[in-house]
C-alpha cells in the first residue's frame, strides 16, 4: 500500500459546473436524503421508479444508482429496465445493495440485477459483499457481521467474478476492481450513528462515476469528498441530529483546501497471478 | 406592473386559528417535508394514497395537494379519485406539476389528471408549464430550461386554456389566472440547492387556498408567506443543511413585520383581446 | 395514582449494549424518522415491507412495529405475515394506529390487523384508540377529537377487549392493561407542532419493547425516554425545525441523571371489578 493524493476536487468541481442529471431507483427510508446529498454537491437528482418511464428517464441521467434497501418485486422489474437502458446509453450503473444477505428473497433479486444488465460499481458492507460473492455470511438487519476473508479479499473476489468495481465500507473503506485497489481512510465512527450515511455516500460515487469514467476511481474521490465533509461535520455537531445539517453545509461549502488537508488514501496494484495456459 | 401590498399574513392567521386539513397524494421523496410544512405553518396535513380511502379522506380536508413526483399508474388513479371527490365537495385542488415533460409517461398522466378533474392551481417551473401547455419543451431532470415564451405568457396561455390559476416558479414567480396576474419576487437563490423547497411551496399553497377562495391570490400569499420565511432563514443558517431547520423555525415564527417589511409584490391586470365576433 | 420512579436508564442501556434489532413495516411520511430514532438509541433499525421476505426478516428481529399511516392493501397483507412470523417467534409486535377513524377502510384494516395476531402494544391518540375499541368518534386527519371516555378508561376497554397493552397518547399518555396503568406526564406540547413524534415514541417503544418483557413496564419507560430527550430538547431550539434535530442529539447522549431529575410518572392498580357469576 502506497499513500497516494487523489485529485478530488477536480472532479467535485466538475460536478459543480456540469451538474450531471443522477437518476436514482431507491429505497423510501434514505430517499430524501439520496436526493439532498445530490443536489447540494451541485449534481442534479431525479427519483422515478414507474416501470413505464425508467428507461426514459435513463436515457436524461449522466448515472444511475440502484439501492435495494425496501426492494419489492415491482421494483425490481424497474431496476432491471433502468440498469438495461443505462447499458444502452453506455453510463455507469451503482449499485447499493442494502441489506444482502439478510433474506433469501433479498439475495435472489440481488443476483438477479447483477445478471440482468451491467453493474459498474457495487457497494457494500462487507457481510452484503461476502453474499453477493457466495460466501456464507448472516446479517444482522443492515450492520455486517464479520466474515472471513480481508475486505480486501472479498472486494477482489466480487470484482473479479463481475468485472466492476466494488466497494466494501467499513471503519477503512476499500475500492477495488481487478487490476487496482484504493483503501479509504476518512470518515468518523459518529456516521454509523445516523440512517442514511451509507446511502448518501452511495448517491456522492454516483455523482462523481457521472464525470470521472474510470469508475475505481470516481469511487474513491466520491467516498473521500463525502468523508472528509463529515469529518468537519462532526467538529461542528452536538450530536447525530446537527451532524447531518452539518454535514450537508460542509458538502456545500467543501473547497480543495480541507479536501486535500484531510485525504487520506492508500494506493495498491493488484498482483495478479498468471492464469496457466489451457 | 404596479407594486402592490398583500394582506398575507390575515391569511396565515385564518391558517393558525382553523387549522384546516390539507390533503396530500405527493411523491416519496419530499413527503415528509410537505406533511411538515403544512403543520408547521399552523394546519393539520394528511398524507393518504389508497385508492380505497382517498375519496373519503378528501372528504374530511379543505384542500387537496397532487405532486406526481414519483408518480405510478395506481397513484395517478388514486390522484383522480381524490380530485373528483374535492371537486364534488368543492374544496380546491392544487396541483405540483414535479417532473412533468422530462417523460412521455408523465406527461400523458399530467394531462389525464388535468382532464378528470377541476385543478384549481398548477404549479410548475417554466419548463413543466410550458409541456402541460403543449409547447415543446426538454427538461432535464426535474429542472426547468428556457423556453420560447416568457413566463406570464406561459402561464396565462395554460391559466385560460385550463380556466385555473397558474403558478409558474423560477427567480420571480408569477402567479396568473385569465383576469390578473401577480409577480413574486421574494425567495433566494440558496432554496434552489436544497431538494424539496418546490414541493413545500406547493404545500404552503395548499394550505392558504383552504381559507383563501380567491385561488390566485390564495397561490400569491402562500409563495410570499414561504419564501419570506426563507429569506429570514438564510440569514440564520451555515449553508443548505442549516437552512432547512431555520426554515421551520421562521415559518412557525413568522410575524405580520417581517411579512410586511420584505414582501416583493407586483399585480398587473390582463389585456383581455377583444375577440372578433364570429 | 402513585408516584413512582421507573428505571429507564437501566433498560436504555440495554438498548445501547445489545442493540437488539426492530424491524418496521410502518408510513411513507416518518419512515427515515422512525429508522433514525431508533439507530440513535442504540438499536438497530430495519425496514423491509415486501411480502416475500417480511416474515424472515422478522425472525432476525427482536421486535416488529407496524404503522398504518399510510396503509395500502398490499402494505396490510404483509404486516399480517410479519406479525405472524413475530408471533410464531415469540418477539413483541407494536401497533401504531396512526389515523384509524379517519376511513371506513382504515378501521377495516386496523381491526384485521388486531385479528390477525397477536398485537402485545397498541398505540394512538384518544379518537383512534376509541375507534378500534368500538367507541364512535369522528377524527380530523390524524389529530384526535374529544371522546365521552377518559384516556384511562379507553384505554383499559380495549387492553381487556385485546389482552394487549394499550398507550393513549395526549398532554399526558396513559399505558395500561388489564392490571396495571401508568400516567407519564412529560413531553412539552412543541412536539405536536412537529410531524413524527408520535410515529418515533412508537418507533421508541418498540426498541424498549425488545428488552424488556413487561410490555406496559416497556412503553412507559420507552415515552419517558423520548419525552425527556424532548424536553431537554425544546430549552436547546429555536423552533420546530432544530428541535428535531436537538431531539436526536439529546437522545443520543441522553444519561441517567436526565432521566430521573425530569420523569414524571404515575402508577395506579386497577380495580377490577369481579363479574358476576354466569
Amino acid at each position: 500500500m502506497v499513500r497516494v493524493k487523489l485529485d478530488v476536487f477536480t472532479r467535485l468541481q466538475r460536478i459543480r459546473e456540469t451538474s450531471p442529471v443522477v437518476h436514482h431507483l431507491t429505497n423510501w427510508v434514505t430517499i430524501y436524503d439520496c436526493a439532498n446529498v445530490v443536489k447540494v454537491l451541485g449534481a442534479s437528482p431525479v427519483m422515478a421508479h414507474a416501470r413505464e418511464e425508467v428507461a426514459q428517464m435513463t436515457t436524461l441521467a449522466q448515472a444511475l444508482v440502484l439501492n435495494i434497501g425496501t426492494l419489492t418485486v415491482d421494483m425490481v422489474e424497474s431496476m432491471k429496465i433502468a440498469a438495461q437502458a443505462a447499458n444502452a446509453r453506455g453510463i455507469p450503473v451503482v449499485l447499493d445493495a442494502c441489506g444482502a444477505g439478510a433474506t433469501d428473497f433479498r439475495d435472489q433479486k440481488s443476483l438477479e440485477l447483477l445478471d440482468a444488465a451491467r453493474i459498474g460499481i457495487i457497494k457494500g458492507n462487507a457481510s452484503e459483499i461476502a453474499r453477493l460473492s457466495g460466501e456464507k455470511v448472516r446479517t444482522k438487519g443492515v450492520d455486517a457481521v464479520e466474515v472471513g476473508l480481508s475486505h480486501l479479499e472479498l472486494a477482489r473476489s466480487l470484482a473479479s467474478h463481475r468485472g466492476c468495481t466494488v466497494v466494501v465500507t467499513g471503519p477503512e473503506d476499500v475500492v477495488a476492481d481487478e487490476a487496482s485497489a484504493y483503501l479509504v481512510k476518512n470518515g468518523h465512527p459518529l456516521m454509523a450513528h445516523v440512517v442514511g450515511t451509507g446511502c448518501m455516500a452511495t448517491s456522492v460515487i454516483g455523482a462523481f462515476a457521472a464525470v470521472e469514467p474510470d469508475l475505481t476511481l470516481a469511487a474513491a474521490c466520491g467516498l473521500v469528498c463525502f468523508e472528509v465533509a463529515a469529518e468537519c461535520a462532526v467538529q461542528g455537531c452536538l450530536g447525530p441530529g446537527s451532524f447531518k445539517e452539518c454535514l450537508y453545509d460542509y458538502l456545500y461549502h467543501l473547497d480543495e483546501e480541507a479536501i486535500n488537508r484531510r485525504q487520506k488514501v492508500e494506493r495498491c496494484e493488484a498482483t495478479i497471478s498468471s492464469p496457466m495456459p489451457a
